[in-house]
């Protein structure tokens, strides 16, 4: 089922060691190595800031490697699996359905859709999973990118199984190249971080005013039986108006930040939540864009509440500042802290703003030094952690519903409300992750063909 | 409202240093220091797990302090809270309602009912919570204690208010003390360790058939239209009946791992949840109660699923076993473990059980050591965890109804079946602590007047 492929395309690459470690290079393009691959020629991809990891040298890399986890592209071959008669084995649907020059976009890592993990919703961790940009798989940084499990992987554009009621499907296709990029990684990694806020145990009482355990038992089998057996939670009291305001943090205001800074708003909108919310950076360039953004959005896509910007170092002030008198007198403190940047100092922090029974949702990529908790901290705090990777495929539909509603800033390229710096050639990719990583340069996407 | 009190009273106590650090000694007997306060005249106090912290030096004391946290007895004397004026001023009812006389159980910790965090059921985290035998409060194994915030923090058995639909109120006065006791900590700490696995959104797609991040959206205001929103979850497929068999381990099987065994197993069948059940404990005796009370069960207590017991260094392969096959092809793990020891060995076991996008909730009291994870081992599990006290006045009416529907475990005192092993004087306190600590003896319970 394959057109005709180069042998040969360019692509950007991470050496192990020496002075210039990213080199852009023309390698032997890739081939279908097993009957469920498919090959992408890539019309964008995306650096982002986990690429940073393996380019700093926090995550050791033993081999050179494509760069790049996001892209979107248009399928160009396709593997026996995809072939008619292979599709009648019960097997995920777009196997049967896929055909070259569809467009597709990715999630960061490929899943089966086949496997235990897949079904439960934890694609992230298919049994099958590969990272792209990585030894096992590279990446989409290049002209072209082999997909594995492409059947369980690929999300085409339009989606070929509909989605009823959501308004996805056919409006996906009017959305622009850079805007449609985001939904490979950090739109929906920003979405899992502000679902995964929103649905905690520990959270869900100030949301629903229901007093813990009631949390989410009502979605239990049994929910009636074991709530009418836990009544008032035990306390007998009810929930004042000031005990419904949710504090959150967000440590980081990179790109992914923001996406969750705007999932989260958008949430807390639609369930009629008031907030307080202080977002945290080490830069200014970020601290202004989070500002500006906040500042751009419609009421209806930020609720009811408060809105604070600050440095790591005035963090703790302006959370106790924004909290003073909500938790109980001398109490500051968050119900939850979104941490986005995957480093100790970052999970330090995230744990000092937190209050008792407080939510510390983690989706930064963590390396190999311990993390800086005690036990006795925990226990005394009684303390939730979530980390981990976003099931990108789980995610994608809200994902994609909120990338359409919000085009006001998910559609915009450069600018001061932007999520997406710029778009630049291949061939620019040194200067890119050097300014990149220094924060000169916010998100920035290559266009592998100019 | 004081009857008249003695000027000594009986206690056992922990001194910071020296050869016999417990001692049972004579002492000037409580008075009500605070409007709020009752003093308790102790029927029975129970020695506990957590009491052993300070005992064996893990947790550092400076001072004497009267030991003990879980204690059932009689209100002798009230402060002027309690008067009826005091009454009207919108505080919780037990301040109008509670009188000398009434049988009272305590949680190990005192709590308000009029803070944020209670109202919220986050009652162990209390703003003006204390713990009952620490250097802030003196504790229940003695004759006579003082109760803070006594209007807040006291059940009086039976309840002054009532629990409409709920059996517990009348049917509580039928209970032994030995079992009352049980809900001071122990009983509802493992409700609380089993409620926090069940509800929790990593564990809920294996119960409720709904695949990751559906979770406990629906218990949002919103959780209409985000539902909608999200639609199957993104994958598309539906789960296989194998996939809806939870994978579960305990470790620590002390009398609240036995009661957080209890209250799982008691949920799981009311949710018609099939599982696989892997209880861990270093101790042949604690093992062997622990099979004898699971064989004990009756089949409604019990559900449908695999039980299985076994040593800390058979543990990794006993879960492989029981959970071959059910997570796909050489990936075995737990979707939940449950930790009850507080120590680091425990810890890095229950990480090591746990499959990826598994949550650690964990009981157990830890102590100064740093947790011993690394961020990229949690990062790359996607792991949950959960610390902490249990909030007892939240988790109390799901305590009491299980502790009234079991007693067929939770009535018995000595025996194989029986979670509580004996009852002695107060008098033999220290044998008891050095018995205790030794596994010779199981749950001890203290008459401070034999």
């Amino acid at each position: 089922m394959a057109e005709s492929l180069p042998s040969e395309h360019k692509a950007v690459r991470l050496h192990p060691n020496g002075e210039r470690r990213i080199r852009v290079e023309t390698i032997p393009a890739p081939r279908i190595e097993h009957p469920d691959d498919a090959i992408v020629k890539v019309k964008l991809a995306g650096l982002c800031g986990s690429d940073l990891h393996a380019y700093r040298g926090h995550e050791v890399i033993d081999q050179v490697i494509t760069t790049g986890h996001e892209f979107v592209g248009e399928v160009v071959a396709l593997g026996a699996s995809f072939a008619p008669e292979a599709t009648a084995k019960n097997r995920p649907p777009l196997y049967a359905t896929l055909k070259v020059g569809d467009k597709v976009v990715s999630p960061f890592t490929s899943s089966c859709a086949e496997c235990n993990f897949c079904r439960l919703g934890f694609t992230s961790r298919c049994a099958n999973s590969l990272l792209f940009g990585s030894v096992l798989l590279e990446g989409g940084q290049a002209q072209y990118v082999r997909v594995p499990r492409a059947g369980g992987t690929l999300f085409p554009i339009p989606p070929h199984t509909s989605i009823p009621h959501a308004p996805t499907a056919e409006q996906l296709t009017s959305l622009a190249d850079p805007s449609l990029l985001l939904l490979a990684d950090i739109l929906p990694t920003g979405v899992f971080a502000a679902i995964q806020t929103l649905q905690h145990p520990k959270v869900l009482p100030v949301i629903t005013g229901r007093p813990f355990p009631l949390g989410s038992m009502s979605v239990l089998p049994a929910g009636e039986i074991i709530a009418q057996r836990i009544q008032s939670g035990g306390v007998g009291v009810e929930l004042l108006e000031e005990d419904k305001i949710l504090n959150l943090a967000i440590v980081g205001l990179g790109p992914v930040g923001i996406c969750a800074l705007i999932s989260l708003l958008d949430l807390l909108a639609l369930n009629k939540t008031s907030y307080n919310i202080t977002a945290i950076d080490l830069l200014a360039a970020r601290r202004a864009k989070a500002s500006a953004i906040y500042r751009s959005l419609p009421d209806s896509a930020r609720g009811s509440g408060h809105f604070a910007v600050c440095g790591t170092d005035e963090a703790e002030a302006t959370v106790a500042a924004q909290t003073k008198g909500t938790n109980g007198e001398g109490i500051p403190g968050c119900h939850a802290v979104l941490e986005i940047v995957g480093n100790n100092s970052a999970l330090t922090l995230a744990h000092t703003l937190l209050r008792p029974f407080g939510a510390l949702i983690s989706v930064g990529v963590h390396q190999t030094p311990p993390v800086p908790f005690i036990g006795r901290a925990l226990y005394a705090k009684n303390t939730a952690l979530e980390f981990g990777r976003c099931p990108v495929r789980a995610v994608f539909p809200l994902a994609a519903e909120l990338l359409l509603r919000r085009q006001d800033v998910f559609g915009k390229v450069g600018g001061d409300e932007a999520l997406v710096d710029r778009v630049v050639g291949i061939d620019d990719a040194e200067e890119a992750f050097t300014r990149f990583e220094k924060g000169e340069w916010g998100k920035v996407i290559f266009d592998p063909w100019k």
